[in-house]
């Protein structure tokens, strides 16, 4: 709905000083490799969702400098009037490798690949970056939340404290690649299906004199589905008396209380008692109030008795670790027809990055499925096969590893071709479902909330001397 | 840019279901009065700045149901179709009420009312809390961030860490209004005349055989504004000789180095003094890395020779306290002729709302304009006046103040009249300069970062009575 538009613009302003200094200095046709990766895990979690690449895909067909564009950028009177005939004429023709919405993802791992004229890959940077970083950040904690709810639903509720429209229409689509169950956001259903729940709010009951005459009402028009919002007043004493009442005399098809405010462990409880001495046994139970994962794992814990949460603000924005950290770092030149790997060097370790046009391969295990560690190539070598596959640390080399009964995927596909679109998007059921079974197939040792295990993400031992080779050259 | 569109069906679900409730009880047209306010200041800071009602103007102007929309509508079989019949020819004719843009704003103020039929005042709700949260969440933090600077220009950075694309664009204007001097994103620029600046990735440096070659291309292309990037190996190793080199030999009109990493406090005072040692006075250094208010407070402190910051995640997702928590409440009723007050009544004190239509006066000190104290009254209770007020707090009604040498400012405007926008909407470049002299006029004891001063915003004698009955009232 949104990033169906011309982005073009939607750049920082860095990206076309470059792209005008590539074009002057005759560079802007040599073929850069860059490589979008992350470092570091939100919450502290064992891995991240992968998310945004249909948003990344709508980009990019669309890259076009309008003449109001072009006018603009004339007025800043600081670039080569041929440059602008350039951006006018402009065709995207890179090739872009992605991992698929719905995997889990590691620090690292090049989860995107931009491959093209230097001028054309450098510029899409920023986009690439908001959109990949925004909804993987979402995905990765909706995932987490629904984890904790053991199989009870989530309900994405946040639109209203989403920082501004995109990140209420693409967090509810990321929340449901993450797995949660539906959104409160209408245009969210209306472009992508995610379904769309919603029943009143505080407002409905307080518009009628009572919460008997406001129930009954609501249960007149909606026979079908019923769900009452029982905490305008007292949730014991008013609300879920008079919900009974109505229920009982109305007898609507589904039917379910939301409690919204107070301690929800001791009301949930206490109103599953009084629905079942009703005879209320298939009224279900619906949280929200400023719930995560946390809370949630609590709740149940203490015996918490809900059939679904309305998780908002703190999944609509990831409160608790509200940045990915995604970059996009030139990992290869092309010059004169050799390959140059290139490397930003850090003192900082972690900060190195790694050189070349590159893979990523993950291994599984042959009888469970289990995925077992995946592999940073490059992409010239050939994919791992064999019995036995010996894997390092690139931090600490020694710690070495043997994988045995394995199988190996590689999990990236190729998203443009020359600037064409080749791959076919995934419907976002589809990308849920993906997601799910992918979850499922890591260690559940990766699942823990706090200092989960460390998954193994290596590099090939040529990737690595490459790597080695590099920072000797510049150490000398 | 975004806003413009017609975002209608971005709207939780429940306002879709309790219009089509109120239609089909005959309510639709009942006029109710709805307040915007918000509980907790983020950060634990002294005030918020109000921002995003030209968006909601915007919003409010292109509400509109389009034949896909009902269709939509339609298919999910549960509306009436008089009602969609209604929504149809929807037209939107409620009056508006709002504190300007800029303005510092307190817990418990309406800083928007709505009043009109209860169909269309509630409906508006999720799209006026989304965007007014999110637009005051970042004027909010940059505000701090500006304060923290003591002057010294903060850059927005943030576009790529942003949560999707109207969260940079307008997360750029929020970010200007609270004081920054410009941006990255290139769309805010182009739409909102904000200045975008930017020079270079460390991808340019990278593409170039070493730091000289990569700093004189640049040079030779900007020579009225060079401002290089010094981090890509060693700042003081090579980026800054390199620097100070092709400085030397180009002589740009306006030169300056960008430091990304590190610790900005060590390098910028070696760099300056190397820079100073080559006769480079007017060279200036920008620094950019996971900044915010707390940071820059330190490496101020610290002696750090620093002209001006990028900041950039910390910014953009007000990463601290991610959450702007404003609510939409109903207050008022119309009823045949009556005005009947609202009131949520909670266990929580903190969470009791105040009833009836009011507006919100600000009271400044004759001779220095400092603001003194605020004071929600009645709509139509007389502005205070004379020589003496007495305010109280509203918990603590025992704690009382008698304010004297005052003068009395009615801080909201009315916005829009049965539909129609009435206000003149100020440009941007208006609304920060009215926040900087808006914040001025706080006392020095608010603006500190923890624990700052508690600003009084008191109740009028009659809200204060009209309330207390109420809750009287509903006890009995």
């Amino acid at each position: 709905m949104i990033e169906k538009l011309n982005m073009t613009m939607l750049t920082d302003f860095y990206e076309i000083t470059m792209a005008n200094g590539y074009f002057k200095t005759g560079m802007a046709n040599d073929t850069a490799y860059f490589d979008m990766f992350f470092r570091d895990i939100p919450d502290g979690g064992g891995f991240a969702i992968m998310a945004g690449v249909e948003q990344v895909a709508e980009y990019m067909q669309n890259l076009e400098f309008t003449d109001d564009d072009i006018e603009y950028l004339r007025k800043k009177d600081m670039f080569d009037s041929r440059f602008l005939e350039y951006l006018r004429n402009f065709r995207f023709v890179c090739d872009v490798w992605t991992v698929p919405e719905g995997t889990p993802i590691f620090p690292g791992e090049p989860i995107i690949t931009v491959r093209g004229p230097v001028i054309q890959a450098q510029f899409v940077e920023t986009m690439v970056l908001l959109l990949v970083n925004h909804q993987t950040l979402i995905a990765t904690k909706a995932n987490r939340i629904v984890r904790a709810a053991k199989g009870r639903g989530i309900m994405e509720f946040g639109t209203r404290r989403a920082h501004g429209v995109s990140a209420a229409v693409y967090g509810a689509r990321a929340a449901y690649i993450g797995g949660c169950m539906g959104t409160a956001c209408t245009v969210s259903d209306r472009d992508y299906g995610i379904d769309a729940l919603g029943t009143m709010a505080h407002s409905w009951v307080q518009m009628y004199p009572d919460e008997d005459t406001a129930f009954r009402k609501y249960a007149e028009i909606y026979p079908d589905n019923c769900v009452l919002l029982v905490d305008t007043y007292n949730v014991l004493k008013s609300g879920v008396p008079a919900a009974i009442r109505v229920f009982r005399d109305m007898k609507p098809e589904k039917m379910g209380i939301r409690i919204d405010s107070g301690d929800v462990s001791y009301l949930t409880k206490q109103a599953r008692k009084m629905l079942d001495d009703a005879g209320l046994q298939e009224c279900t139970i619906v949280v929200s109030n400023s719930l995560d994962e946390y809370i949630i794992e609590d709740v149940i814990q203490q015996g918490a008795c809900i059939d679904s949460f309305g998780v908002g603000e703190r999944l609509i924005t990831a409160s608790s670790s509200p940045v990915f950290g995604g970059v996009y770092k030139l990992s290869a030149l092309e010059k004169d027809g050799d390959m140059i790997p290139k490397m930003k060097i850090s003192e900082n370790i972690g900060k190195i990055t790694n050189p070349g046009f590159k893979t990523l391969y993950r291994f599984y295990d042959k009888d469970s499925n289990q995925c077992k560690a995946d592999l940073i190539a490059l992409d010239e070598e050939p994919a791992p096969s064999g019995d036995e596959f010996e894997i390092f640390d690139p931090i600490a080399p020694w710690k070495r590893k043997t994988l045995r009964n394995f199988y190996v995927k590689n999990i990236r596909v190729q998203l443009f071709d020359k600037g064409k679109l080749v791959y076919k998007l995934p419907a976002v059921d589809e990308i849920r479902s993906y997601c799910a079974r992918q979850v499922g197939d890591l260690w559940d040792e990766m699942l823990r909330f706090e200092n989960p295990q460390t998954y193994y993400v290596d590099l090939s031992q040529r990737l690595y001397e490459l790597k080695q080779e590099i920072i000797r050259e510049h150490n000398r």
